[in-house]
Order: structure tokens, then C-alpha cells, then sequence
């Protein structure tokens, strides 16, 4: 049965990217008889310009009806301050985001050999790092209620919010942990703060409970404060990390920078049925949108990374993996990421050169 | 007026490394004519040992009398699961935390440029990083109220916890970190989440209003994500950090691991008068306890700490903190922060190294 995936631009570096990502997707599809079908459709500022709306009504439907999505970047300084927050490039993410209960957020942090140098981290420390941080994207204290800021009867102002998960929140997530965890190196971190805070008590909790599903994977309990520590003294001990919204938030960032190569790490967001929506980590680069320049790599790997979560095409997302391996073993490299003694090439050379590689 | 200095050994190697930095606090004081008086009690393990509870009435009376604290480390396997939890000798930590209103953690993340290949990070971008973590230690998550697992109407669980601050609390943690700043570098960055989080909408705030009355320190805001990345990135940037229980202790330990060499690390925890108590970061170590290989140096650099925030010696502080770099220049090392082409020492040797350096 054909799947359906729904490419979309974006704005800045998005149409320059998505093109190389596409020519990729185009030719494992060939390669391995994956029967994709490809239809487009526009999110983010453009998507404002022409319909009105940041997310129009049109990829709505479009969107819904995707088994995947791959997405390219959002906004630019020419929507800046222009219009209410609710029509703003970004509101588009956030919309469909949350359209499609897209609440499982999952960020790699992926450093390959060749590029470990540039690592702030010594080299031995991350040379082949292959972290999976998964993140509940919909819960947690940024969602919870109640919040605000109210006033005291001694006439003094209090701040409040309120971290909160049911269990079949932890539940969800933890399912795509572990199931991303039997895809890879069939090991489970769960971060936490069992020591302190009740929330996280009972996340524990579940997770121990679906641990027994899962007898295939390992799961160990980590504190976030030890996580945090961990990651930078010996992050090659993770496999998948999996957190709530503001642990995962703080982790993931921190995590992305220890690979030293922002531009080339990709992202996915799942639904409960793996449907999921992919784009890279970075964001629109306006300042070299149009050059030809820009790394197309991390939305390579966002494709990949649907290959395997949405598409289940393991083999193809392996193939596009060692492709990327290969051009970076080639010694190119786009400017983020160059270095002495390595050819340059333009956003389109890269992407020709992951081409012939598969 | 003569300063009452109230020295506390503990469990584990605090004996052995109080003992080194009561030697160079006693030298300092004949120096400097600091006219600092010394008393002693106990505290943690051995004093449940002695007098049945880990914070006994006699500390008690002393711990209040006195202008500063100087504390070793607290516990060892031989009270493991013995005692009910409020008994427990890290339970006389909190004891005493919450006695004195110790609502100040001052954590620094130093790494001496002696030290720098120890970290984990590439030495330029830590040799002769100098950060103060101001952590507030008795509100926000870890304390807030309403906090429990509850169950909803539909039959599941539901864990939940509040985030909380007011004013007052807030302002009197920004004091500390504006006032600390002056001794130091004169920057303030205040971590929060104000993006999502109104509890820290309103940290924002005041944290704006009280750097009115700093009009010598510089104060930028960070949300604590990018203040996750900027620490493994870019940790030179910081002078001062301040943020909340929960952001400050995942910072603070993630920081202390960039330094290559926890040994090396004190602490404080201050209340509204001033009033400090003062141990290294590290723990008891009771598998090397009474060896005398112990590093020393963690406790005579919170000695140091002490004479700058507590007793108005800014100038011995220096003194100290100088006395210590010149051992490391001299190539002297405990075990612990032992490198090639080093002479390795004994804990109390240490101690005499920094006393003749004084
Ligand atoms: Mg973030
Ligand atoms: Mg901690």
C-alpha cells in the first residue's frame, strides 16, 4: 500500500534544503520499492503571505491526511512584530503540533567521527555518539494548570505553574521509548527527580510497570541533575533518554551542543499513531537563504529518521545514514562544518553527493 | 570585634580535610589580624553516634552564635538504612539548612588552568573559568505546595507539583547574586523560562527592578535551555548565574563537571544576615577516609569562601584562593587531580604547601 508523504518548504534555507532532502527520499523510493507518494503543501510565513494563515486550512487536510511529514524551516525577520502572535510563522508549528497531538518529540544527538573535532568536548568523548532524547511534547509544566501570577494577602505577588502527568501520559511516551529503544541499542534511560517531586515519582513508576512489555530492554532511572552531569562527562552510557516536557527540553539543548554540529541533527514528532512530522534542528538561517550554501544534511537525516519511525522502512533510513557517512568519509563538507584540508561544496553538491552514495 | 568560626569535621575524610583548612584559616588570621575565634561541635553521623541525633541541641546553640561555619562532609556506609530517615546524618544537613534559613547556595564552577586538561571539555574553553551559581535552595519545585498523586475521576493517577515563588523570595536570592557580583566580575545572568513559565515571568521582573540598585553590575536573562547549551558551548561568558531550586541544581551540577575536577570545588549556603555555612562539593569518601590522601584543597577554597562572604576578609580570600595556585604551580597534587610529570601528595602536605604559599 503507497504511503503518503506531505513535504513542505517553509521559509529561509527551507526550500533549499527540502529540495536535496526530496531528491533522496526520491531515489531510496526507486531503490527500495518503498511506494511513497509525494504532495505539497505550505506552513510557516510564506504560508501567511498567500493564505492568510501560518497553517491554512489546506495543509490541514493535507496534513491529517499524511502517513508523514517532512518540513523544512519557519519565519524570518520580514514577519517580525508584523502580525498577532497567533498568525506568526512560528504559530504554525504550534498549530500543527498540537492538530495532530504530536506529543512525543524525539532529538538525536548524533556525532559523526569525521566531525568530532568540532565538538567543544574532547574528541574520544564523542567521536560515533548516537543519543536519542525523547521528549513529551504536550504535558508537564509548561502545559499545566493551575498557573499565573496572583497576589498574596500580605499584598506581596507570587509566580505559580504546575508540573502534571497522568499515567497514560507517561505511559505514551514511555511506549515510544522503548520502541525506539528495540530499533537501536535496546537501552532506556528515564530521567527524573524521584527524590524530590511526586510527579516524577509516579513516572517512575509507570515506567517500571512497562518496563515488564519490553523484556528485550534494559531501563535504568537517572536523575535530571545527574543526567545533566552525565552528559558531559560520559554521554556514550545513553541509548534513549527518555524525559517530560521541561527536563527534555533542557537535555536535548544541552545534549545538541556536545555534538558540535548543530547543522547536521534532525527531529521528529510522533502522534499515537506514528504518524510523525520531521524537520532539522536548526532553524531558517535567513541570513543565507537562497546562497546555495546552507547544510542540507540534517534534513537528510530528518527524512531518514521518517524512513524509520513513520515510514517503517529501517533498512532505506539505514542506507541514507551510511550514504551521509559516506560523502562526510569523502572529506565534504558545507560551510558550517568545514575544515581544514576538506573539499566545500553548495546545499545542491551535498545532496547530489548523498545521492550517489546510496 | 572578633568573629566566632564555628568548625565542624563530620563523617568520612572531613576530619582530615577540616584539619588542613583550620591550619590555613589559623595562619590567615595571624596575617591578616582577623581576630577570628574558633569553636567546634558535631554534626552528621558521628554525632548521632555520640549524642543521638545527627544535628544535636549542642551544635544547635553553636551553629546559631556563630558568624560562620566551616563543615567537612557527612556520611558512611555504617549508617546506611540503620536509623529512621530523620535521623539519618545527611538529615542533620537539612536540619541545620532549614535552622539557619539557609536560603543561599553559592556554588562555584572554577577550573584553575593548572587543572584544565582534567575536563571533560577542550582545555581553551575552560582554563581559568571563574563562574558563581547562585542556586535558591528553599522554595520553588522542590518545596512548592499543592504537591501528591491523586486519582482522577475517570480511575487514573495523577502526579503533580507546584512551581513557586514570590516576590520577597525572589528578591532576597537576586540580593545575594547582585551583591556577589560586585566582589567579582559585576554581570548578573538570571536564568529562568519566562517564555513559558509565569512563575519565572515574574523572577524576570524582579530580578529588572532590583538591578536598579545595582547600577554597577550588568544584568542579561537566559532561558535556562540556551543556559544549558551556553555552559558546554561557551562557559567563559558567565560571571554570576542565578536562578531557582530546580534550574540551579541541574546547572550547577552540570557546571562542576565542565571543571575537570570536583576535588576542587566549595560551596556555600548563606541566610539573610550573612551568616554561612561552608563545605566542599564533594562527598565523604569513606573508602579513602583516614588514608590522609584526600584532596584538601575543595575545603580550604570553601575557608576562603567564607572569609569573602561571611567574615568581610575579601582581601585574605584572595590571599587564600592565590596560595592555592601557587601549589598547583609548584606541580603538587592529591591523588585525585594526579597528572604525568606532577609530585604527588599527601592531604596533610598539601595543607603545609598551602600554608608556607600563604
Ligand atoms: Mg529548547
Ligand atoms: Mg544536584
Amino acid at each position: 500500500m503507497s504511503k503518503n508523504v506531505l513535504v513542505m518548504e517553509g521559509d529561509g534555507i527551507g526550500p533549499e534544503i527540502i529540495r536535496e532532502a526530496r531528491k533522496v527520499l526520491e531515489r531510496v523510493n526507486e531503490l527500495d520499492n518503498l511506494d511513497l507518494e509525494f504532495t505539497e503543501a505550505m506552513l510557516g510565513g510564506r504560508a501567511y503571505d498567500k493564505h492568510g494563515h501560518p497553517y491554512p486550512e489546506e495543509t490541514r487536510e493535507k496534513a491529517r491526511a499524511a502517513d508523514a511529514i517532512l518540513f523544512g524551516s519557519v519565519g524570518g525577520p520580514q514577519w517580525d512584530g508584523k502580525t498577532e502572535r497567533h498568525l506568526r510563522p512560528e504559530a504554525g508549528l504550534l498549530d500543527i503540533r498540537s492538530d495532530l497531538d504530536l506529543f512525543a518529540n524525539l532529538r538525536p544527538a548524533i556525532t559523526f567521527a569525521q566531525l568530532a573535532d568540532a565538538s567543544p568536548l574532547k574528541p574520544e568523548l564523542v567521536a560515533g555518539l548516537d543519543i536519542l532524547i525523547v521528549r513529551e511534547l504536550t504535558g508537564g509544566i509548561y502545559f499545566g494548570e493551575p498557573r499565573g501570577i496572583r497576589t498574596l494577602e500580605n499584598g506581596e505577588r507570587q509566580g505559580y505553574n504546575t508540573d502534571v502527568y497522568s499515567e497514560s501520559e507517561i505511559r505514551r511516551i514511555g511506549k515510544v521509548a522503548f520502541e525506539a529503544a528495540q530499533k537501536r541499542g535496546k537501552k532506556v534511560c528515564s530521567v527524573d527527580k524521584a527524590n524530590v517531586m511526586e510527579v516524577t515519582v509516579l513516572w517512575r513508576e509507570v515506567m517500571d510497570e512497562l518496563a515488564k512489555d519490553y523484556p528485550d530492554v534494559e531501563l535504568t532511572h537517572m536523575y535530571v541533575d545527574n543526567a545533566a552531569m552525565q552528559l558531559v562527562v560520559n554521554p556514550k552510557q545513553f541509548d534513549v533518554i527518555v524525559t517530560g516536557n521541561l527536563f527534555g527540553d533542557i537535555l536535548s539543548d544541552e545534549a545538541s551542543m556536545l555534538t558540535g554540529s548543530i547543522g547536521m541533527l534532525p527531529s521528529a514528532s510522533l502522534n499515537e499513531g506514528n504518524q510523525g512530522f520531521y524537520e532539522p534542528s536548526h532553524g531558517s538561517a535567513p541570513d543565507i537563504a537562497g546562497q546555495n550554501i546552507a547544510n542540507p544534511l540534517a534534513t537528510i537525516m530528518s527524512a531518514a529518521m521518517m524512513l524509520r519511525y513513520s515510514l517503517g522502512a529501517g533498512a532505506a533510513a539505514d542506507r541514507v545514514e551510511a550514504a551521509v557517512s559516506n560523502v562526510l568519509d569523502q572529506g565534504l563538507r558545507t560551510g558550517d562544518i568545514m575544515s581544514e584540508g576538506m573539499t566545500k561544496v553548495s546545499t545542491s553538491e551535498m545532496g547530489d553527493a548523498v545521492v550517489a552514495a546510496l
